[in-house]
């Protein structure tokens, strides 16, 4: 055969070299393990749904993106998201479910976005929610940045903050401003001042015809300074005399006193009044996290509390308050600013390497470690020495033991330790 | 909204409800965890890929059941297995792997099957292989017995059968009975024996042309009786004067003996005669896995030696040796039968359940067994003492503590062990 196909991987989906692999493993296994050490149930629906059910709420910019196909005589849609299908598993499993509950999934999800370096058409989402039936207690919107707390430090990361902020208190706000119709190109706009600024800001307001008096109490709520004690006083102090503000601000009063309770310190969360979160899911508290040093990355976890989690496919009310971590994207930033710490580097700990061509030795040492629970590879192909470490060192594998005639003889390797050079005697 | 979308699940993809689910990810995380014991690399492919190059070698009933579509202007195809993808990723980044390149790949597949009970369109497939740079010593075939080994042993099972053969032996046998162009037909009919039984195999092969005394001997070969070594002796003792045999027997003969080596006992494996797998890829050994009391479930992990994984992308010749566990099928069938030894069947191996208004203390006591590596949940909702029960009842969690003024002004609280209802005093 002449004729070969040119191999190669599709623009925007992530192929990893083996020891970038090793560690977009450990990280997503860190926020799983933290997950579960929550409580939070494991999930695992199909990539693949019904358009029909999938798409029964999309819209817009969404649906543009969507991979959408027929197979058959079925409409179906690749999942662009971990809400819709859990939204649709719920509903669908209502009856057999316990509540409140708490669920976690890490998965693939695809969106055809337009490529651009370091975005993704196909990336991992690691979601955990907790829905209640009929109702969820506010308390849950203090948990989560808890988890998050845990992640990001079992990660190796301090100076990070976990924004909140409770859409409630936007929301009556701009009804005590009569802006109620504008609430929403106004919380866009907000959303943007972190990209575009204050000024660029204020220009956008004063095109939706936000009056001038109503520009200038946002733009001073917005900037409303201090801790997150004083932020909540003066936010009291604004005597703003609209139910929604009032339960607003009582829910964030709450949440910040249980984030507290739950151990998060106050060095890595605060009230950030300018945090919107999309635009017509999130009810309540929404979050966003962000590595200090390293804002430009965007938020690394985000999410809320949502009203309704299932209104397309059951009359149940069902709230929910939930978080996601877009992982593929973090890890190609992390990685590209060298911020990952990982705890290794390898699979394998140990490489036996054989000197001698009866194997029965080397292979019951490698049988050891193994049931010490040491990963353990042999160099099984025929290969002279110089290549075999060469191997060991390619592979980062942090030991080697090589066993020529007279380890066999004595009964004692050397394990050697690949970063030192040092070696220690052992009686196998 | 009156209308609501009814929330279903394509049929053919399977979605466990969350007891199920934890089963279902411990089964992966011990085969994921056998696979990093023998030090085998993590690989994570994209699930989609041009279909020029996953079809490059496609064709026939493969290419039917793929799920392809455009995107814009790009063919594209979803995965139907992980060893495409993997000569991919091979014949791509050639310069840049060590060899031997052993990896492990657990990822969801996709084809379109005719929807039958137990069959998935989606499915996990769990593999591992070895990949040589030109040539890769038969030594690898012997090793792969013994990751199948350590897996099934870890799953809980004993009584389980790897059936080895040598895809050479077979093919020189009709090379010696002049049958070499028939083979093929022969491999599918003999492949077929365990389903249609002797007679049907015998009819099917005169309908082929083949010799009588072609399909004595063929017959008389696969019949050969005894163990291990009384098969491969009396292989010897046919005396078939073909190279292709001569090789494929010392093959199995040193795959034999080195599978001893690696720790396999004798009641784990057997040669099996009749085993072929597949027809145009194998090139030698071949393995199938079969429970020995459920046969009818069909080979639980299989595999095999292939001469050149990737030619359809490269001149570079890579040998391999491979095995595949169908994981959705297998969870599905073990499910059925009950043969699941779950080590947990929870997350959480806590519930805390306050009593109390103030949750301090109960959320103490839970980040104090969280950092212990205790998965631990605080049921955060004001529900009823019996509800909290019921939960944690539920979700089958193993221990509770109930958290009220008592506990908390003595600093004791009781840990309810929810299988024999005992309870012990713990000093927080």
């Amino acid at each position: 055969m002449s004729n070969k196909t040119e191999p190669r991987t599709l623009a925007g989906f992530m192929e990893l070299m083996p020891n970038e692999q090793i560690l977009f493993e450990q990280i997503k296994q860190k926020i799983e393990k933290a997950y579960q050490k929550f409580g939070f149930l494991p999930l695992d629906t199909p990539i693949l749904e019904l358009s029909e059910v999938l798409l029964a709420k999309a819209g817009g910019e969404t649906e543009k993106q969507i991979y959408r196909f027929e197979k058959g005589e079925t409409d179906i849609s690749m999942r662009f998201d971990l809400t819709v299908p859990l939204a649709k598993y719920v509903a669908k499993n209502y009856g057999n479910l316990s509540f409140p509950f708490r669920r976690y999934q890490i998965g693939k999800v695809y969106r055809g976005e337009r490529t651009q370096k370091g975005r993704f058409r196909e990336f991992y989402q690691c979601d955990i929610d907790i829905i209640g039936d009929g109702e969820l207690s506010v308390i849950n919107d203090a948990e989560l940045p808890s988890v998050i707390y845990n992640i990001f430090k079992e990660l190796g990361f301090d100076d990070f903050t976990i924004c909140i902020n409770n859409r409630k208190i936007l929301n009556g706000l701009f009804e005590s401003l009569n802006q109620k119709d504008n609430s929403v190109e106004i919380l866009r706009t907000i959303d943007k001042i972190e990209k575009i600024g204050k000024e660029a800001v204020i220009e956008e307001l004063q095109k939706f015809k936000v009056t001038k008096e109503a520009i200038e109490t946002i733009m001073n709520f917005i900037e409303i300074e201090g801790n997150t004690d004083e932020k909540i006083q003066k936010l009291q102090n604004l005597n703003i005399e609209n139910e929604t503000f009032k339960l607003g601000l009582e829910e964030l009063t709450q949440v910040v006193k249980n984030v507290r309770l739950f151990g998060v310190p106050d060095t890595n969360f605060k009230v950030d009044l300018t945090i919107a979160r999309g635009l017509d899911y999130y009810t309540g508290t929404v979050y966003e996290t962000f590595l200090n040093e390293y804002r430009e990355i965007g938020s690394i976890c985000s999410g809320g509390r949502y009203e309704n989690l299932a209104e397309y496919y059951t009359d149940k009310k069902l709230p929910g308050v939930g978080i996601s971590i877009g992982l593929t994207r973090l890890f190609y930033k992390l990685n590209e600013l060298n911020l990952i710490n990982a705890d290794k580097k390898s699979i394998a700990e140990v490489l036996i390497v054989p000197m001698v061509e009866d194997l029965s030795i080397p292979i019951k040492i490698a049988n050891i470690l193994r049931e010490k629970g040491i990963n353990t590879e042999v160099f099984l192909n025929d290969k002279k020495l110089k290549a075999k470490m060469k191997y060991a060192d390619k592979l980062e594998i942090p030991y080697v033991i090589i066993v020529g005639e007279d380890e066999i003889n004595s009964g004692v390797v050397k394990i050697k330790n690949m970063n030192t050079g040092e070696e220690k005697d052992w009686k196998f």
